[in-house]
Parts: C-alpha cells; sequence; structure tokens
C-alpha cells in the first residue's frame, strides 16, 4: 500500500511546507537508496520544490500565476463549477514531485523543500500519497 | 522493453484523455504496488494530469498557454521551424508524468486523469512511452 | 550513493544539454530497464525535456518565462534576496525530470533532450544528482 497524508489548508491560495512529513515517511519506509514520489489527489492543487526558508517565495509564485492567469476571464470550465483557474494553474505546476532518497534520506538542496499548492482551498483535507521505490541493492 | 501506444490527434491543439490506456498497461504489467511513469516521445506535446469530467477543462488550459505564449512573438526557432510556441509550452508543462501504482491500479484522485496536450498536431502517430517500476515486496 | 555532476552556467540565463553526461551516468549503472530521475538541487535553476538540436528554443524559452514572470514586480523576495523571479520560474518548470531507461539508454524521442536551465546564473557550480531505479527482471 502506498502511504497516505492528510493536510489542511486555511486560505483560497497557499503553499504549506511538507517536507518534514515526507521525509519521515521516508525514513518509516526502510528505503536507503531510491525515488520517493508525492502526489495530491486533487486537480486543483499542485507539488513543488522550491526554498522553503522564506515564505514569501510561496507568495509571489501565486501572485505570478495569478497575473498569468486571472481568476476569471470567459474559462468555459467556470460555467459548471467557478474555479478554472486553479485546474489550469494545476496543470502548469504539476500534480506531484519525485526526489531522490539516499542514505534514507530525500536528497535536497539546502535551499530546497517540498511544497502542496493549495490553488482551490481552504479544504478541510487535501490528501497526498507517497510511494518509495528502492534501487535494489 | 518499455511499453509503448500511438494516439492520434486530429486539432492543432488538443487535450485527449489517455487514463484508460496506461491502466491497461499497468494492469498488463501485473505490478501491484509501484510507480507508472507515461511520457510522450515529441517536443512538442506534454502529458498533465488534470480532471477529465469537463472537456471544458483541457480546453481553458489551451487557451490560458496561448494568452501567456502568443502563437508569433518574435521567437527565433520560427525561422527554422514555425512552432516555437509549442516547444515552449510543452517544456512548461513537462513531457511526462508519474502515477503511484496501488493494488494494481493507477492511484488518482476522483477528478483526476491522464492527458495527452497536443500544441502542434494534427498528428497521425503520437507515440506514448510507458514503465511500470514494482516497489519491490 | 546517487550519482553526480557539476554544470559551471556562465550567463545569468542559459540552458544547457546535460543529455550526453546523464546518458554516461546511465550506462555506468549497468541499469537495462528502469527510471533515471535527474534533479538539480538548487531552487533557482530547473530541468526540462525539450529540443536540442535548434538551440535557440532555449532562448525562446528563457524569453517567454521572462515575459511572463518579470524580473522584477513588487516579488516580496526581491527584499530578501534580488532572484524572486527565478525561484517563480523554477517552480513553474519543476527541478527534475524522470526519463524511462530501455536497452539500457534515455529513452528521448529524436529532438527531446535533458536540460538544465539556469534562472540565476552564472554559477560556478550547478550540481545535479541522477539516480537510475531498475524495473526487475
Amino acid at each position: 500500500m502506498a502511504q497516505f497524508f492528510d493536510v489542511e489548508t486555511l486560505e483560497a491560495r497557499q503553499c504549506l511546507d511538507i517536507t518534514h512529513t515526507v521525509g519521515e515517511l521516508v525514513r518509516d519506509s526502510g528505503v536507503r537508496r531510491g525515488l520517493c514520489h508525492v502526489m495530491v489527489l486533487g486537480a486543483t492543487a499542485a507539488i513543488v520544490v522550491n526554498e522553503n526558508d522564506d515564505p514569501a517565495i510561496g507568495l509571489d509564485l501565486l501572485k505570478a500565476l495569478e497575473k498569468a492567469v486571472p481568476d476569471h476571464d470567459g474559462w468555459l470550465h467556470d460555467r459548471v463549477d467557478n474555479n478554472a483557474h486553479a485546474h489550469i494553474k494545476a496543470s502548469i505546476l504539476g500534480p506531484s514531485e519525485t526526489v531522490i532518497v539516499d542514505e534514507g534520506e530525500l536528497l535536497l538542496g539546502t535551499w530546497q523543500g517540498l511544497m502542496l499548492v493549495e490553488l482551490d482551498g481552504p479544504r478541510r483535507r487535501r490528501r497526498i500519497a507517497v510511494e518509495v521505490v528502492p534501487s535494489g541493492s
């Protein structure tokens, strides 16, 4: 079974650092070397890797996306569900990231972390799936 | 050998749901748990994960990309081959997606599906490669 | 241990073809079939797959990103470190790509190559990590 965890989002758009939780699941897996895949199971959120030290970077990312993809711009899906912009941004960022596992830990640069990007919140439960695949002996 | 399948695209820009075909290849592989990687073998198309229930979402995505990356805007590659916009969009969306395999099936959210995004069609044959890697015992 | 290599970038923004180096690491790994994951260990650079035959495509990509994400636009992170635009673009492109390994080689389309995208250079050393995971027998 893949591993799962839930995150609550409190804002309409928000970046949340999930590096620590994913790192614990990697340690729990016992895998020393391989790949860790992290995917959000929703079509209006995304997973990215970026700096997590200055939270302004997440805000800047959300602002840049809002400028490129306005909330409402005659999107066809807004007739069905008023969140077309969130689907578009989620496709551009992508729902998942893969991180190398090295010596039993996530292999990230000093300034890199894993973030959930909420694009259509708040949501009580954003479900995230994690799978760790070993590289073999 | 990786597994392959071809898709015909009928429009210059088009989103095509490939979830069912990829899901069958996962079942054929016999892998119960692991990762499934799906990649289009062309530099002017992309693979994304998004909602496949309302086809308007694909049209909205294509429209947003066209606004951000106009068909012609003094792109240097247009002097060689008149499709620079398609290469740019393909880099932004990415040529591939990885989906977790859980209990022998693609692990996707209720509203998530795998889509081929044609950016320089129509093409009689867009070749897509699929590899399923088991997580071990 | 994952495998690593360093690339020097000479421009503020630059696309560098790394297909050959990654292909050699795949051959060194001895893996005949599986997945190769390539990740840059920095939050202001990215890895993309695109055509590497016409270098204009990389320049067009950088220009399109500059238009969508201006160098300075009131970004909050610019108060800390004057490179918010590079973090935003890196999140949009993503830090990594996964490529299928087939018959011991990277499985890429005729016009596809792996590129490092420098967004905040020049840097004497951009570290890139590579992990090759076999698909099993």
